[in-house]
């Protein structure tokens, strides 16, 4: 009743100049899958108490393989032989900060791809606090919902809760100029999806509003984010990947059932059963 | 895939003496349940690491919006802007108990109406002491099972793990005297639940031995108490409705499937589909 | 909506001496079925805050109770009245360490039989440190995967993540001597399960590979191992008739379906429908 973990082999292709593309293709979406399902990378979790149920299933979905490490002296070593990392900021305790600080430095020595999910960061303190300290600490790709980018950013206060208040649009200068001036990739989460890194904008029209009616569906995103940077040294192409895989999964779910509790189901159902070519006819990228 | 959070509206007709009516009817009940679904209340959780994700998953399907923050330092700010707040010592470590009294205090100074879920109160010291500490602080409603409730009013002991011994009869006397010392509404769950202010006694013969068979049916049931506390002022009036809500959700999952991990996905999807017609035509209330 | 403990009876047949049995038939591992069913052992779990939702769920569809009993103060006392105690070390982080350090000794004190899951000890420091420490004192039986038990008797540094690079085979003679010099019993998870005390060893040639698509899969095998123990005073037995059970379930769910999401929720279903004649039927002892 064990998994056997395949050790990570270096992308296929790593020689291509990736970083200077101009755009990213539905056929390196389904490409991200394939390595994906080929490579299983190991992402390393430091996330909320609500939702880790359903990011580690979301990511043996897909292929990944997710480890929960999030206590100091574990998160740091661990994090140094980890595929990427997964920072999101949901139930912050004292100990996971402290945890998170030290996953985040030891990403940045072993040069470990980390993804920042500021959750409902704005109104609360302590989360906003460490969220812009982190934020500067090169994540491959932040993401959030447009009400989190915008406070990140400075622009707003942020939602009164974990839901988005403001429009992706909204959130678009915000995410140009945060991605700018953190040298990242910024992902904003909504109906129409964007991911920017502050020259190029990406914009994914795939997914279904069942993903809003069930607990965790934004963080299981961050970390199909996390392990798409695993598998590509584009961090604009994993945070554009990861949307495009994940959202279409969301729409095939979304056809077989339209209430909550079975949408969860299907969900991970779908995403076990995504195959590149479906990537490709259905996925919506502009 | 984000969800838009509706800014809450003050209760129609809260105008209305609700604070002296006798008694609720099906006919509250249900408009209950439309309010839920028309002011989508910000639920503050504070609330055990089992249940969460069900806790969370159950109030969106009826239409609230629930936010678990719990850590020092946001839990206080946190309840003077939520609708309601759910503390539930299912397991309260250290940093939680600090938060606990810290969102119970904002509560308090805010207004915010709060609920108390004594989980496993009476053989285990640590929530014990806090849960008899926190009930004078001027909870709206106290959720607990029959054994729960007896060992709160200094009746009992309590269980040995976090199942009921004693009937829901048995704690009538402690539920009334709990009440009247506390100022406040006890919610008894049962096979027939129990729910009074000292003076009115609602009694709920909704619901389905199915839901003793998943984790967390009880906790999600505090967390739709708090749901409804948010859009009532009459607290008898949101307990009531919260148990028959549940209740008739609980009975139609049941009627879909008889099996444990099948009625979890019954239940979200049925708290989905739950209409106010349905609400009267089944709720069982004397 | 409450569940009505019932107090847990002496085992049937107490006086049968199982410690000096031979071997573990499939007769007796039906017979841990029925008294599951009949006695509802109290189990008491500290477990890591991804799976714990799982553990619980499984627990129940199979007939125990689990309490999640973790915090210092509580577990200890707990531990005393608790039928068995599951110590799983997923994510364990300083205040659930302290809790487990007082379960685990109060547990010695009251002969409640205690269970070690030692999760990806090996390369992460703290845990090893700690599963080391508590493997010494007496665990009824320690359940892990072949990388696990190869860390923990010291003869590999286990993986990278929390699945196994080991086959079963090759951590049979660490499992030997770890359990001679332990003591106790060691229950190794892969595709033929082995259970051994050092001097007799089972194998179980149940389960469905659809187990290592699910997160949790192992930590509740470790929480049904835990609870067989509380019925039968045979360690080896317990050990061995929960990789059958379980494992004879995770078969009939997956005839049901090949996908991870149904594949959670069947999993619990075919747990609460099992009966001994299918433990029988369909059981491979060997």
């Amino acid at each position: 009743m064990t998994r056997t973990h395949t050790q990570s082999t270096p992308p296929r292709g790593a020689a291509r100049p990736r970083r200077t593309a101009r755009t990213v293709t539905l056929a390196r979406c389904a490409d991200t899958l394939e390595r994906l399902r080929a490579q299983r990378p190991l992402v390393q979790c430091l996330t909320n108490t609500v939702t880790t149920n359903l990011v580690a299933n979301v990511l043996i979905a897909l292929g990944a393989s997710p480890a929960m490490v999030d206590i100091p002296g574990e998160a740091g070593p661990f994090a140094h032989i980890a595929d990427a990392v997964l920072i999101n900021l949901g139930t912050p305790g004292a100990e996971q900060r402290a945890a998170m600080r030290e996953a985040v430095a030891a990403a940045d020595r072993a040069r470990t791809p980390w993804v920042l999910d500021p959750v409902a960061v704005g109104v609360l303190p302590v989360r906003t606090a460490l969220a812009r300290d982190l934020s500067g600490q090169c994540p491959a790709v932040i993401r959030g919902n447009a009400s989190e980018i915008c406070a990140l950013a400075g622009q707003a206060d942020g939602a009164r809760g974990v839901d988005a208040v403001h429009e992706v649009d909204a959130a678009r200068t915000a995410a140009d100029e945060l991605a700018a001036r953190a040298e990242t990739v910024i992902a904003v989460s909504g109906p129409v999806d964007l991911v920017t890194d502050g020259a190029r904008r990406m914009r994914v029209a795939n997914g279904s509003p069942l993903l809003t009616q069930i607990t965790g569906a934004g963080c299981a995103l961050g970390g199909v984010v996390a392990a798409c940077a695993a598998v590509t040294s584009d961090p604009l192409t994993a945070a554009t990947a990861a949307s495009v895989l994940y959202g279409v999964a969301g729409e095939l779910a979304a056809e077989r059932t339209r209430l909550p509790g079975s949408f969860a189901v299907e969900l991970l159902d779908c995403l076990a059963l995504l195959d590149p070519e479906t990537v490709v006819a259905r996925g919506r990228l502009t």
